[in-house]
């Protein structure tokens, strides 16, 4: 059991913390006894599971932590007091996972003849990404793409806010739009852009599937040039103050109409 | 101008970071152009503008600073070092205010035939409410009753998830359910209910209004009583994993089907 605040492996879960080290190391750590299950059972690339036996009182969880070794898995016992150091949350659960960050190459995306993608083009909130994905897996999406600057989705408040649903949506990402558009019309995608000043109601009929939903950045929306290009571009009406919703809110509602319209 | 990190403004501002101080005091910060100018709009009960002239380059915001000086208002200017220093962001605009926080009594919420109230029981997340409430100001509800332990709406990342909606939305509290039943017998509102197990889809017709809509914790979603007792409960379909969407999402699918189905 490591007791020491200075073992490496609590040096090591502390620095995937960064976005950096999660680059360096391609992996990220993932806490709660949810979202490690999640882990395991869409067969994610678990590493490591660590523990903290004195906090983990669920039984479900600690047969999946025999499982997991009995199947050849690495696992490490910490004491409550290392556990409660490293962990984001005011009464951990002491279960957390190491594991390996992977993106999925965009070709691999399962396009059916009525698959819903999103495409988060310099989205720079964590968890608006890890939101998203929590909507999308509740209304079967098919796959994120995460385009430019977007946030990465191993950050802790992306995968806290998935709730364990970002091993369920395969996640790829691209540089740059243009890579984006030829993957889109490889497969006659129909691309939808979402605009505070497009004059076309998000709820009229006529969406075409396969879609690509296309979302931009919190402060900026989508640049003209994306909008103008798409095959359709709509708005949510809005008759308060503000001048948009939340991304994540406006991805929802646009992800449940697409919805209603799938055949 | 103030340049001491130790000025009792200062310590007063990173006080109010905490609840208690905020309950002690009858006030909350908020910071950024855009929400300090929607509460001076919108007459919100400032009490103090704080700004710092160095990092304060918008011409709007210099003009409504002086003009709430014209008006008597008080004033602050503080080192752009000493703002930085008390700031949430990463790159401070430089204009904060002190407002006093009030509550409307529950009476005063205006029910018109056709109006659209929330009410949030046990909510924890700062973040949803403030998201909750910038999605009420968008489709056009009337009010928001906060019902039991529900975060506090001037928690600071209440505040700055609303994008200042906050001061367009009259916000009441009860302690109780018996209070908000009393409440919408009184005014005969029509109670719609959210549950996961509800048989019914949200998007259903047939709601009247006046309508009021219960939202539960995030964790634990509404009481069974609750459910039992609305005029309707409602669930939203779901195909994946996770067992419920984010709290602000689903409060944004019913928000937007109710306004579809508002007379």
């Amino acid at each position: 059991m490591i007791t020491s605040h200075r073992n490496p492996l609590v040096k090591r879960i502390r620095a995937l913390e960064r976005k950096k080290q999660r680059q360096e190391e391609g992996a990220f750590y993932v806490e709660g006894i949810r979202v490690v299950l999640s882990a395991l059972e869409r067969e994610a690339p678990v590493e490591l599971l660590v523990y903290a036996p004195g906090l983990l009182t669920s039984e479900v969880a600690r047969s999946a932590i025999r499982q997991f070794e009995a199947r050849g898995g690495e696992t490490a016992a910490v004491s409550d007091d290392v556990f409660r150091a490293f962990s984001q949350r005011d009464n951990p659960t002491g279960l957390g996972a190491i594991v390996a960050a992977r993106l999925h190459p965009l070709e691999s995306l399962p396009v059916t003849p009525d698959a819903i993608f999103v495409a988060a083009s310099d989205v720079g909130d964590p968890g608006n990404v890890g939101t998203i994905l929590r909507t999308m897996d509740g209304m079967g999406a098919a796959g994120l793409v995460l385009v430019g600057q977007t946030t990465d989705p191993f950050h802790p408040t992306a995968v806290k806010a998935s709730m364990g649903t970002l091993f369920n949506i395969p996640v790829a990402a691209v540089e740059r739009m243009d890579a984006l558009w030829e993957w889109a019309e490889q497969h006659d995608l129909f691309t939808i852009a979402t605009s505070g000043r497009a004059p076309r109601d998000y709820r009229d009929p006529g969406y075409l599937f396969p879609a690509l939903l296309l979302l931009g950045s919190e402060a900026e929306g989508l640049p003209a040039d994306v909008i103008e290009r798409a095959d359709r571009a709509v708005s949510i009406p809005m008759v308060g103050t503000a001048s948009s919703l939340n991304l994540a809110v406006a991805a929802g509602l646009l992800l449940y109409e697409l919805r209603r319209q799938q055949p």
